[in-house]
């Protein structure tokens, strides 16, 4: 196949746990393009560097490459114009940005309190040695301190996702009617949590639960069928 | 004028400092629609009961009552399709959505922090009591407590502007190129603390500055004309 997305797993190949990785994943299939799934290693460095840098998601589309998980949203969008939009228009990709952003300085650095120890113990040994130095470098201790306070961390967690749980009970979708990009990007921390760790994130009565179900069976379900816990 | 807009007003009747009423005053403005200002207290419960609640804005437009500035902007969207458009279409309106859930549990509660007394010196003395009184309970502890620490909650603002932050970085306005309703919401946080506080939220090299600057002088200049404190 031309096209392939590089995509962020644990031990086993077939742990996708890549919040931006699932984000290009999701929109590759609304789209409705195919990708050959590339598993990759924190430490496989040398299978990306044709890239130019060192993180995945990588797109290879044709003798196109393309990384970061928003520009590979833009790319595909302005690349097949003619498949189902991830936007809806440029006002709403505009909006896009500023929700991607939110995610990204929100949502994720309350997440990665709640589940950092179980993304560790679903790497292999030398994925765990550099997870370990480069996460403790940057949160300034150790891993088992950072995660210190388990509850108060899930409670930040669910607090953080405030604005999109009062959206969420009243629309099906942050897109509205359907799902759009904007989902995407909110619902690849769910699938991150969803392939490390058993840990239940959501209560039963959250407004987020039967939109993170939707996505779950999203296009044909690709997304609750890859491997993960139950949510 | 058959049309009117009740904004909340301080102990002077053109000093107008509810965002929510000028997101509503801005979404007139972006449809190219006049309304007489009806400058209303938080003690004038008797003036709006007509609206069958007892907050501003509330819109009367010929034999129309609207309150709820969520409510104000999806009705003059609908009422007006030809005027510009405030959303640009339901992807972005649903994303507004959000937006404005993030701004109302987020930006406002960590600017109330920051402008909480100045609110309090710019009122009325029976609208001071009420205010005393109405906050107190919500908080749970004086006002004066509550703007404990003020350098602390200046900071804790300006970290919970981030992602608009990121995204004024890349992009003129929240809505993309031009100024849709999603920027009429996070500005009337701006132009709230602006009404009546003389501190200064941004530092100067925000890239949130010069997107407020175009929202001032948005509309002939309809926000940065109205009494104020220089930002």
């Amino acid at each position: 196949m031309a096209r392939k997305l590089y995509e962020l797993v644990g031990a086993e190949d077939d742990r996708r746990f890549s919040p931006y990785c699932w984000r290009s994943r999701m929109a590759l299939a609304h789209k409705g393009l195919e990708a050959e799934s590339v598993p990759w290693h924190f430490t496989d460095t040398d299978a990306i560097k044709f890239s130019g840098q060192g993180r995945v998601p990588v797109l290879v589309d044709g003798d196109k490459t393309v990384f970061d998980s928003w520009n590979i949203a833009t790319y595909l969008e302005d690349r097949y114009p003619d498949k189902p939009s991830l936007f809806d228009g440029l006002t709403s990709r505009a909006m896009a940005g500023f929700f991607n952003s939110w995610v990204d300085t929100t949502v994720h650095p309350a997440l990665i309190g709640v589940i950092l120890m179980d993304v560790y113990d679903h790497l292999g040994a030398a994925d765990q040695a550099y997870f370990r130095k480069s996460r403790e470098e940057r949160f300034g201790t150790t891993l088992e301190a950072f995660v210190a306070d388990g509850p108060a961390k899930l409670a930040a967690f669910r607090q953080a996702l405030q604005p999109a749980r009062i959206t969420l009970a009243k629309q099906p979708y942050l897109g509205g009617v359907g799902p759009q990009y904007v989902d995407y990007i909110l619902f690849g921390a769910f699938q991150w949590a969803r392939a490390i760790s058993p840990q239940h994130l959501l209560e039963a009565d959250d407004p987020i639960v039967p939109w993170r179900a939707r996505l779950l069976d999203a296009h044909g379900g690709l997304a609750g069928n890859a491997k993960g816990y139950p949510v």
